[in-house]
């Protein structure tokens, strides 16, 4: 992944700043711009929260500065009306898709979001090298400013995936096993053997086990094993 | 898809269910549902902005109620350390994996938020059917409450995506075909030819033309020609 920047181009209202400098922080990103933003005071430390770092650390550069250094540019804008195809906000991209344009590069890149008003002007998108859109809806597209960073924070993040074992092949067909056996002690009838079999592999499948349910689902059934050795 | 609640469990700031209620409405969803929430006044109106009507028609139910309610109900849960694998919290799915696995159900589906300072209780998450934890920064996992709104209901959003009229399969032929007639007019030696056309459709396969494109740049080599026609 490039070396990315979250840019905000003029912002109006401090608070957002700092909910945007915390959203960045929460998915690993702490490189902010501030594009002339209004004063930078309490309110935005107290959005920030445990991102006061980011906040701190914020470089100011100028638009032209930010169109000289960075290797790579997208600008973020809204939806655009149906019939406008001029090469301004033409041919734009999702998020997912700005993410497998970017994965690629070693270099920097900058995501540029513009003003809660009235967004970014033409001629700060012009030398833009990709455009990029949040799919909105047509009732109400506009996001809050810190909304639009979470959003491309969020997919553009390369964070490791939390993980949990699940159950391998050799537990999985034991368990399977064990599910047979526990048809025969319940005299499962044979003619519905075949069906119900695959039933419960499908079912069993689909839901991806984890070691931990495979041990339980044993449990569960030596018990009820053993309630009908002790009837017999 | 199923129909969407979107449930806040106790809010404490009315700022945060004001600006859940735009999200939500930036990306189609309209139906909020309030467990127990602080006073909902001016902030919370200011925050939704253009989504009063969801803010408004916002339903208020007890966490039973919702469990006795809904089809399925999904619980959204901050990272959990990674030594504990108790069924409670585990396993869990990030927002696109649970976006696949709710797609197809014809029915209603809640997703549960919890409070800014500590999430959810456990007696709350115990009955949910999904787990499902938005992949944050170790650094700082906590993401504000109307953030981590905006990104599950970014995920869960089936809205139409925007078009633009990419050159179909004969306006690109006739592009190549151009580009072709391009190469013979400046003289492009014979030996390079097959490379230079291999890298050219290559650069313009993966670049997706418009129609629009396409059209600028048949308009680029015609005046080109025009001038090499003149000087011969």
């Amino acid at each position: 992944m490039p070396e990315i920047s979250i840019v905000l181009i003029e912002p109006l209202y401090e608070g957002n700043v700092g909910f945007a400098a915390r959203v960045m922080k929460n998915f690993g990103f702490t490189r902010l711009v501030l594009v002339n933003p209004c004063p930078i005071g309490d309110e935005a430390i107290m959005r920030a929260s445990h991102a006061r770092d980011v906040l701190d650390s914020a470089r100011r550069m100028t638009i032209d500065e930010i169109y000289r250094e960075f290797d790579l540019v997208v600008a973020t804008t809204g939806e655009v009306s149906e019939s406008v195809c001029t090469p301004m906000r033409m041919p734009y991209y999702a998020p997912a898709e700005v993410r497998e344009m970017v994965a690629d590069i070693e270099g920097t890149v900058a995501i540029l979001f513009g003003r809660e008003n009235w967004g970014l002007a033409n001629r700060e998108v012009m030398r833009a090298d990709i455009i990029c859109t949040i799919p909105a809806s047509k009732a109400y597209p506009i996001l809050n400013l810190s909304h639009a960073v979470g959003i491309l924070c969020y997919e553009l993040a390369s964070l490791p995936r939390g993980t949990y074992p699940l159950a391998g092949r050799v537990e999985m067909e034991a368990f399977h096993q064990h599910l047979g056996e526990f048809l025969d002690r319940i005299d499962h009838p044979e003619f519905k053997r075949k069906n119900t079999t695959i039933l419960l592999r499908r079912l069993f499948g689909r839901t991806r086990l984890t070691t931990r349910e495979v041990s339980t689902l044993h449990g569960l059934m030596r018990r009820a094993e053993w309630h009908m050795e002790k009837k017999d």
